[in-house]
């Protein structure tokens, strides 16, 4: 009889012999299979659950004995008894070698797993986390070993985990004495390990084992709003989400109103960096309140953000990217302390990892939005276009991606509109207007009724938030409300009392319950407000067209925040985006939000857009003639060109012109970059 | 004619063949020969000096022509007319090799120059710095190139220097673009590599090419002060020196007392971190003053000092330390931002390494020692004292070093003395006793005359310093003022009516001008304060002979600020230290100041020291039985038994005893561990 058995591991079908009597563990560790475990094979953290396999495996040319492996022990009964074991399942740390064996690791055993994401239009993500939890016995001190507690911590960890040369801040050495005491020696460590050149580092430590997940906050950090997911580094789901107003608003609305400010007062660009890193803090303690956890388990933050976000956030003055060639102080990958942007409550020595920038005007949310939806794996040629107060867009296939950024401002979110106001309930999402009679009915956030139906009632209105504003503009066209290039129709024009005189031009009144409640009216400037939005949103997309040398796109991707709730139809009727067949115009919801959490689950996912950036051909709006011809160009309300049935009514919409020589000055002004 | 040419560089010795053109900086760069460039060739920085030879080297088989290099250039002429050309020298950089050719590198051309310290006594030190000043061309930014300032600075560092991913903090980044601005796209960086499995760092940028060098500070954390010196980097000389006091004393005199109140007063370890970390920017910022530098010229730290105060400094609750088995947190070197530690006003990221610990109560400031004396090269059987308020203590050659550590308490430093003071103006530092007539004289600090001498004058006496009260002791023991147990004579047993009575003691007045001046004394309590102290030292070395199984040492080195004041004759008259031959008996001053500056020299010698620690035998005072039984044997004063001629008054130690049952124990208490 054999003193080794063949051990052939499922899914990976790695194979090899292994010395009876050896474990499933470690079996897999010889064999390179990706079994986790955190306690290192002590019985205690389950991770390192193996369904074994018995019978017939025609496929190996295998028959596998009923005791291939060692019967059920002590340690699997009592586990299976407190915990309870899956029915088939065995702790492979327990469970040994005895014959020729097929064993499967299902996919909560694996440290790598495939993550299967909701929506079907969005891609597995692969678990590859930078943080891991490791147990550790630790050797007692001894008057006649002087090493110190930390060397022989070290010690363990490369004994027991092949970690070499590991570090701890001060932050860590600082609670390292009272952990090991109080766990009697046993200590469960988190280890970042995101492979950058640098040692590994312990960044948090908790006595004795620790049996929960390590967590990792994905932070979104736009120029009106910060999104943060609050994540299970062990399978990526979201426990938390939740978002902040960026109070740096308070000094500009818009990016170069913020690179202004830091211009003209000594101090102002730390202010704002203040500003910024107190929220992210309190953004980080909220999401750990609302998952039930303490902030010192979050262990990792990612963060994606526009340029001047960046360097704002990092405490680099932005004053260069207010000017040409826009020149980025760094645009590299960076991995910091947490503590340096502000999180200084997460784990001690928690870091922080943001994306690279890509160019100059195009930011790391752009690389979020690049890492999620991977145009660049796609033969279909694909216009990604995240909407924000800047408009992130992204151009590509398999040969070739091209990126810009345009300075659509804050209109698309609500802001500067005269009833705008953010995604909240009881602000107008959805509106139509009806041709004939031009009145309007609408639906608000938190109710799922028409304005016109009966189940309604009587709920607080409170103003129109980005995608109301975008239907309502829209509509107005489509009703014959305003004319090609935008100008309100007054009542005599246009046959309906709700367009009211406003000076010298015109609003129309969507809902009107005043003096004791809201009276919410699109104005004159909130149509040039969305027209100078969407014709740049509209002119970054022409122009890495043509830079791609195309007049169609085959799909159009709408991400953000806010993209995931714009009409596709609306929006092709506003000529926000080029036209394309309605079927294959999608929302991604907020990509850059979900590149940011792929690259929180996993270092492979950041070593992959660091890459993919560098090859990105970045195209610069703000120095390209054919940005500001597109942009002229862009600005009025078309008719629909294309014949796509789904959009009929766009044929149709009234050749008027409303213009009378008034005060409007037709929607030419210029918007500042921002 | 051949199209290359022969190089032969001395000292190195390194030779090859170049082609003819080359420069001599590439012929170096080639060869390996080390030859220093801070512009990197651009005739600018003059480091890369050199000094061609010509004519007949027999040594070397070679005829060197007048035209071996080619003629001095532009460059060089108008260096010589600014700033003058040694008379010989080239730059390296512009002269070209032409014929086969003779090289010397003067010392101040290499970086890595030996350096000879001025003590007969001291070691070469290698200058090898951890930090170094590199000039750099940084290409513009282009609108076309989105890569950062950040990215194309790390690009010209590698391409010009061979720095392979370097990393900047953020201190750094946001210095840079202003950098980059004012100096035109040229800037000086200083890049940090200590290469201990991490990236290279730049710590400090400058517009322009700085002319000027790297300063580094070498600190010596003692428990009761703090000394500094303020370290040119390019050739290791002192350009400032300095001490400030602990101001952690006002938590408690010695060690244990400071973690005693660690373990009190909840947050009381945080309090006495902050202490120290002030007390350290403090120093920092006069030794710059001093040295007429900016602190932000500073780009490196080095610290040694004990485990307490280690710990301390570093935010770690010192509590382990007050209690076997004494287990450090960590005892490895230890290289962190030297922000961390207090010193946020020098480089912006100027980094500080801590020389690594010996045991849990030998600390960094005995690795010092050991770096600076290196017993482990001598074939002679070296003691090396380290007298502070713990005493440092290591016994060794080249076979094995041990090392302990021993509670001597802050007597030796003058406190704890009814009469005692700092070393500082006004104090007694020396003093006889007449046998006969039992009256003293003495020196005081900053008078060169004894007291009995006309030119002495009238000045302020203030009180007794360390080796001022070790004197006293001795010469009253000599006098026959003392008995063997220590106890002091009333007037009427010493003939003397300068043995005055003091409670159920007695005191010797040395110095009187009460009421209107001083009234300096020798209180029977300093006598035992002495004797603790006295016998803890001799008590460790006692224990390392013991260990080594000798009963004799070769020599004996006295270190510390204080030891290189120590009268060798008195301490061995008192028992500090076992007998050995007076010429054999030296002082090393600060040896751990020493030891820090060489390892701010040099990182090849921390790598020296780090592996050397690890050798070191750590023998563990406060648990060795017979560590107390040499210290209570140690307490008396004993009679000389060694027949030195030097120390003929010896063997004449008058036998008296003193003891008629009064109110003194006989220094039979026994002190706590500090």
């Amino acid at each position: 009889m054999s003193d080794d058995a063949l051990v052939i591991f499922t899914p990976s079908g790695k194979r090899g012999r292994v010395a009876k009597g050896t474990s499933v563990l470690e079996a897999a560790r010889k064999l390179g299979v990706d079994l986790d475990s955190v306690c290192g094979g002590r019985g205690i953290c389950s991770k390192c659950q193996v369904a074994p396999g018995v019978g017939e495996f025609p496929k190996h040319g295998l028959t596998v004995a009923e005791d291939a492996l060692s019967p059920i022990n002590a340690v699997e009964e009592r586990y299976d008894r407190v915990r309870g074991l899956k029915p088939g399942r065995r702790l492979g740390c327990q469970a040994c070698v005895q014959g020729d064996i097929v064993i499967d690791v299902p996919p909560e055993s694996q440290v790598h797993k495939q993550v299967i994401r909701k929506s079907a239009t969005e891609r597995a993500m692969e678990m590859d986390p930078a943080t891991r939890a490791f147990f550790v016995e630790v050797p007692e001190p001894r008057m006649d070993d002087p090493k110190g507690d930390f060397e022989r911590l070290a010690r363990a960890l490369e004994d027991d985990w092949g970690i070499e040369g590991v570090e701890a801040d001060l932050s860590v050495l600082r609670k390292l004495q009272p952990a090991l005491r109080k766990g009697g020696w046993k200590v469960t460590v988190a280890v970042n390990d995101a492979r950058d050149g640098n040692r590994p580092r312990i960044v948090q430590i908790w006595p004795d084992y620790r049996d929960a997940p390590l967590y990792g906050l994905a932070i979104d950090l736009g120029s009106t709003t910060i999104a943060g997911h609050l994540v299970d580094l062990t399978d990526g789901r979201v426990l938390a989400s939740g978002g902040v107003m960026n109070p740096q608003i308070r000094f500009g609305e818009d990016l170069m109103s913020r690179v202004s400010y830091s211009m003209m007062n000594a101090g102002g660009a730390d202010e704002m960096t203040a500003a910024v890193r107190a929220a992210l803090g309190d953004l980080a303690a909220s999401l750990a309140e609302e998952g039930s956890i303490g902030p010192d388990e979050i262990v990792e933050a990612v963060v994606v953000c526009n340029p001047v976000m960046h360097h704002l956030l990092l405490g680099i003055d932005p004053v260069e990217l207010g000017q040409a060639p826009f020149a980025l102080a760094t645009g590299t990958a960076l991995d910091i302390a947490a503590t340096e942007i502000g999180m200084g409550n997460l784990a001690p020595a928690a870091r922080s990892y943001i994306l690279p920038l890509i160019a100059g005007h195009v930011g790391a949310d752009a690389a979020g939005v690049a890492l999620s939806e991977a145009p660049e794996t796609r033969d279909e040629l694909s216009l990604i276009v995240d909407v924000g107060t800047n408009a992130e867009i992204l151009l590509g296939n398999r040969s070739r991606v091209l990126a810009c950024s345009s300075p659509t401002g804050p209109a698309f979110e609500g802001a500067q509109i005269s009833s705008g106001q953010r995604a909240a309930p009881g602000a107008i999402e959805r509106i139509e207007i009806d041709p004939v009679t031009k009145d309007p009915r609408f639906r608000i956030i938190g109710n799922e009724h028409w304005s016109n139906e009966p189940e309604f009632g009587d709920p607080q209105i409170t103003g129109i938030c980005g995608s109301g504003i975008i239907e309502a503009v829209a509509e107005m066209r489509m009703a014959g409300l305003l004319d090609g290039s935008g100008l309100i129709g007054s009542a005599e024009q246009t046959g309906t009392l709700r367009c009211q005189p406003m000076g010298r031009t015109h609003e129309y009144v969507i809902h009107d319950a005043s003096p004791d409640g809201p009276r919410i009216t699109v104005t004159q400037g909130d149509i040039r407000a969305i027209q100078l939005a969407k014709s740049a949103l509209y002119a970054g997309a022409r122009l890495l067209m043509d830079e791609m040398g195309v007049e169609t796109v085959d799909r159009v991707v709408l991400a953000g925040a806010f993209g995931a709730h714009i009409s596709a139809k609306h929006a092709m009727v506003l000529g926000m985006i080029p036209d394309a067949p309605l079927a294959n115009v999608s929302s991604a919801g907020n990509a850059a939000g979900t590149g940011a959490r792929m690259a929180l689950c996993s270092v492979k996912a950041r070593r992959g857009i660091e890459q993919q950036v560098r090859r990105i051909t970045k195209i610069e709006t703000a120095i390209e003639p054919r940005f500001q011809e597109h942009f002229v160009a862009a600005n009025a309300l078309p008719h629909a060109t294309a014949p796509f049935p789904e959009l009929s009514k766009i044929v149709t919409l009234p050749d008027v012109n409303f213009n009378t020589g008034g005060g409007d000055d037709g929607g030419r002004r210029r918007r500042r970059r921002g």
